[in-house]
């Protein structure tokens, strides 16, 4: 609907790796007429599946190799597991053309920045649309699913780094996520991480842990009938998949680990004024860590 | 609209502290035709609020005091917070009538349970509807807070000390609870206890402890311009009433010291297998903590 009348932002945007991730960019980008093609390189029986939803372009969409995929490709975005990001930039290297950008979508960027600045050089702009599900597979991909998230684009560390051309790049992938609806936030590697860590990568493990402690307890039955809201909150990304998240937690287990240490002391220090049994320090900590 | 045509299930009800939970009662009792009369007990500027939306009868519903408000009525409703529980029930004892049916909400329950045999006897039955909100006061109440929510109400430790009486009294209080869109449970203040601590009172100790490690770490900034539905879901019970809480994680001490060791060790074996860093041994660790 939105695209009636108005040009295309690029001409031909190609995805490696049709899942929710990437099937989602793909609806988002084909329903609102950010790109004029939009193909995809899969397995046959997801890019069918990635025709059906309106992912990719029908027909001429799915490519077979990553030669077609790269073929003409003004923007090539990597939405494949963190485990085989390595092996695809490297493959997919000898055939990206010299106008292309390559961006990716991996939930931690140090390790893929290292990875694709080898493969593909200052072509390769790492990302990261902070937007998920705890759903998998095309069939679940959602046009909607940036509208209102924060997209992660990866600046260098120093400042010199940055080229004319690296920033003609970022503001062209900046231009196609705002299109979607999300709001670029560009930052390093490093902060990335960190950040990542505290508000998705703990959360992730918060909730492996939590749902385990419920299962594994002999009230267990009991426990799910009295479930309600708090308890749902913290276990919804318990069903997240498990090797996306095995991923994550192996790759940025620096950050993740300091995340989860100070995390560790806060339970604590609420731990240790509910053992002293003091109601009016108990008070005090709840509401320094609460939201006012 | 229910109610139309309907007899209702009891003539008259008294809530006692007309704040989010019993103004939801309320309302859901009201606009259901549940009770012939629903009369409040409270601040008058609560009991103001809690007639213009709704929540207790206009006019001669507001009582103003603890004789007037257990005068006729078949049930009596405490919604006070847990701090102020033992002595409402003192005070209100005198006023009792014998026909009278008195429950509460409170999280917990086996205080509760001793305050209520204590003050008042076999009359009392507590409850605890698994719903609620971080929102709090009447002016949040909603009728349909309670639909598709467990509501445990809580038999005898020994099945010898279920007479015919108690059981009657419990079945009108499930049938009340059944109108409003509540399922109820009927279970020991110890099984309340122990499965409340792991599906209610866990989670906001976690959710304070890990807002408090976002909102403290130097790169918070950042953090919050990241944050998604993970974020979101683990930090949303933090805004709870901090009393409330206070109140909860005092009464219900060993219960959730224990739900929290067993959550600590949970989380530390996920830790050891990605400081192990053995990719096939971590995802098995987090394949058995999550949701299939």
């Amino acid at each position: 609907m939105e695209s009636i009348g108005r040009k295309p932002l690029v001409e031909r945007t190609s995805i490696i790796g049709v899942g929710l991730m990437g099937g989602s960019i793909g609806m988002a980008l084909r329903s609102r007429g950010v790109s004029r093609y939009v193909s995809g390189y899969d397995s046959p029986a997801a890019l069918a599946d990635a025709i059906s939803v309106g992912a990719i372009d029908p027909g001429a969409g799915a490519k077979t190799s990553l030669r077609e995929i790269a073929e003409g490709a003004d923007v090539i975005l990597l939405a494949v597991p963190i485990h085989a990001m390595r092996q695809v930039l490297e493959e997919l290297a000898p055939h990206v053309e010299p106008h292309t950008i390559i961006t990716d979508i991996g939930s931690i960027k140090s390790s893929i920045v290292k990875w694709g600045e080898a493969a593909i050089g200052d072509a390769f702009i790492a990302g990261h649309p902070m937007a998920g599900s705890e759903k998998t597979g095309v069939l679940n991909a959602r046009a909607d699913l940036f509208e209102g998230a924060a997209w992660a684009f990866i600046t260098p560390e120093e400042p010199g780094e940055y080229s004319p051309l690296l920033r003609a790049r970022h503001e062209t992938l900046c231009k196609i996520v705002t299109a979607i609806g999300a709001r670029p936030v560009l930052t390093t590697a490093a902060h990335h991480d960190r950040a990542a860590a505290l508000v998705s990568h703990l959360p992730h493990l918060i909730s492996y842990a939590y749902n385990e402690t419920i299962e594994t307890d002999p009230e267990v039955s009991l426990a799910h009938q009295l479930a309600a809201g708090s308890y749902r909150d913290l276990t919804r990304v318990a069903a997240s998949d498990p090797v996306l998240w095995r991923d994550v937690f192996l790759e940025n287990r620096e950050w993740l680990l300091y995340a989860l240490a100070r995390y560790r002391q806060k339970a604590a220090e609420i731990e240790a004024a509910i053992v002293a049994g003091d109601p009016d320090e108990l008070l005090k900590r709840i509401r320094s860590a609460g939201i006012l």
